[in-house]
């Protein structure tokens, strides 16, 4: 359960929310319409009793490896470390004894060879995350997982690897079918960055003990009313209130959207959510920039620029109304702080969180806020579910397609035709051009 | 040794650098005053012979600890995490059996139970950094740690604290006065922000076994010709003329400045930056907001937004010269992506960020390209250096004071008004004038 507190949304520049550039009729239209297409399987969910069986199945297989490795990069990754840092964050913390879960996100060698070097490979699953299957940058690191496996655990190699990919094309469901390695689907018209409440953040949460289905019921219970939708259910639908206020937000020159999250394990859904903002809204000159903030931490960085520098951000507070009791203030404490004394520590971040709140207000910054009755994994499905369909909404308001993204096309051919792929010659020309007008300057 | 590309610097709506709004000499005058005045100690440096001595007395002590728990927040935490990540990253690695290093900079309880509750209070030592030795985030984390060390630990307790704070003032050094408890100096006149290259930042890099000296002299490099400065000098400092670049890019509406760090291991170098430039320049509505990319990852994230979204946004790209060798590609690679087979694995890197590079200036994004011979100490200091000074530099363009963050005063005030000080009745009207305002709304 969660509350929405509209109170100071309408600061600054802000007076009312913008009427929706169509009639609601329209956005009504095309949800149903877009729901029988099955092009929105994040609100359909309609894989998810399969998907329970699946997860089930290949539990007690998960809990045979003491170690997961997860190949995967942007909607493959994002989701699975924002779960993890949340409710599995033993892992960082001293003395940690159960399982380890590594998520590969990036490319460089300094971690492929510690990996390769220090894991021991007979208890370690690895998990090749992609929905194309093909993705540049999780295939290479498959090619050497896959012979880094192949000359440890010889003939037992293909044990040790689990893909998730589209069900039918790719190179990744080739190589299962050649190699008799096992997978799970992602469901068809389910993009990268809406796919967290898919196998591929619900995986890796299994085999972290993480209640994923409390996951499955948060987001059930923000995508129901869509489902069959009126226009009385939208006009209330918080997704749909949200997406009208972002939507006046950058109509009136609110080019930066704050996330100020104030569940501090939480913190990884920052990153999450930049990525399915920016990848959904930046199109054809639109979208706000995400900004994400952790509270207390980010009151000592962006906290100066985001009250006193341009007047160019609006917010979204997060924060719970239940946050776990910490270890309580000594009776020694001195003088100079003795308003603290015998007050839990959660009673800090809860005032530091109002001190914000206000200051933000003062300064006229638009502020939503948005607060959970508690922080476990049913409050977490919620929160995705809510940002997931609130950015749909969003990107339909602003004729923009939230589902592709078409511009990081380009730099991935540029940098297959730099390594000799030869099949882009329009790219070729252009890195030609770049190249040839750049020269490094003389060292400094 | 570094380098800087300045051939698509000047795209989009950049022409050329604008002028200083005051003659160089002004800012020369500025620079010699400020020096001799003492207030620009992270120039000057002339903490440093005597900080040497002291890190290396102190050294055998730290090494008796196998844990140690930094309590710090904002520039007490960013430059130490940053660091670690670049040059201590085992911990977050399979099989780690050296020292550990925990930087606490947030007051969630779950963080501090779980501390308390599961890390051997023999083997730690607990560092408290606090500029003002007053910070209210570090003061009650210090308070509980301290309830704790003392009852794990009776009368040895203190010999497991540290503190790093101000020479003179503040509650930490009474208490350290009172308690009998090893300090270290943060030099006068050295913000939290500015502070990662005396104790702060190098005390954790010393437990680490971090090459410390390296980052001071790569730091020296920079500074020393801004020490003895002249017109010449100055107009030819990368500092000055990045800076310069940033101005131009602020006043051409470019309200967004991308760090795009295509060295992996350098990643939390973004987060240290966005304090840095954030705090430091977000003032009377001016600054732009900085953000952090890291290269392949954010190629999947925020790339989409930084190609299509508005054109408001600039960008730093950082790499280097020499990529440390990654695995080779097996010759079994499938003929897709026979283009990779014999080549490694920091191929792939390089090649994307040329493709990143070259779709940014693509898409008209004004791009600065910084290019390090290396990925050592020396290489960091260096990059630090350039960034303190290119936001000293910028700030004084904007006839913006960077040394100081007053507006997060108000939040501050706000907070500790909600916990029950009496001291600010003006907040404490803000306060319940907000709160009056605020009501939840039915739950949703």
């Amino acid at each position: 359960m969660y509350y929405i507190n509209w109170n100071h949304a309408w600061e600054g520049r802000l007076t009312q929310s913008l009427q929706s550039p169509l009639p609601i009729e329209e956005y009504i239209t095309r949800l149903n319409q877009d729901l029988s297409d099955d092009i929105l399987p994040f609100i359909s969910m309609s894989y998810q009793e399969k998907l329970k069986q699946q997860i089930n199945h290949i539990t007690p297989l998960l809990h045979k490896f003491k170690y997961m490795v997860v190949l995967g990069i942007g909607g493959s990754a994002l989701g699975a470390k924002a779960l993890q840092k949340a409710f599995a964050p033993e892992q960082d913390r001293p003395n940690h004894s159960g399982n380890w879960l590594w998520i590969m996100d990036n490319i460089d060698s300094e971690s492929m060879n510690a990996l390769l070097t220090s894991l021991n490979p007979k208890k370690t699953l690895v998990v090749t995350i992609s929905k194309s299957g093909e993705t540049i940058e999780t295939m290479a690191q498959y090619f050497l997982i896959k012979t880094w496996l192949q000359t440890t655990l010889k003939d037992s190699w293909q044990k040790h690897c689990l893909f998730i990919t589209d069900p039918d094309s790719g190179f990744l469901r080739q190589e299962a079918q050649k190699e008799n390695i096992q997978t799970l689907p992602v469901p068809k018209n389910l993009g990268g960055r809406y796919s967290v409440l898919s196998a591929v953040g619900l995986i890796p949460s299994a085999f972290l003990g993480i209640e994923w289905e409390e996951l499955l019921n948060g987001a059930n219970q923000i995508m129901l009313p869509l489902r069959h939708v009126t226009i009385q259910s939208l006009q209330k639908h918080p997704a749909w209130t949200i997406a009208k206020w972002c939507y006046t937000l950058l109509k009136n020159g609110y080019t930066q959207l704050i996330f100020f999250n104030y569940i501090a394990t939480w913190s990884m859904f920052g990153q999450w959510f930049i990525q399915l903002w920016a990848e959904s809204l930046g199109k054809s000159g639109q979208g706000s920039m995400p900004l994400s903030a952790i509270g207390v931490t980010d009151q000592h960085s962006t906290q100066q620029m985001f009250l006193d520098g341009p007047k160019d951000k609006g917010c979204i507070l997060l924060s719970t109304k239940n946050y776990i009791p910490g270890p309580v203030f000594p009776p020694t404490i001195p003088e100079n702080w003795s308003w603290l004394k015998h007050r839990q520590l959660n009673e800090l971040i809860e005032a530091e969180k109002i001190g914000t709140a206000a200051a933000l207000v003062t300064h006229d910054v638009p502020l939503l806020q948005l607060q959970f009755d508690n922080t476990n994994c049913y409050a977490a499905g919620e929160l995705m579910g809510l940002l997931m369909t609130t950015t749909l909404f969003t990107g339909w308001l602003l004729h923009i397609n939230p589902l592709d993204q078409p511009a990081v096309e380009l730099g991935k051919r540029l940098a297959r035709v730099k390594l000799g792929d030869n099949h882009y010659p329009k790219e070729a020309a252009i890195l030609q051009s770049f190249l040839n007008t750049t020269s490094l300057e003389d060292p400094t």
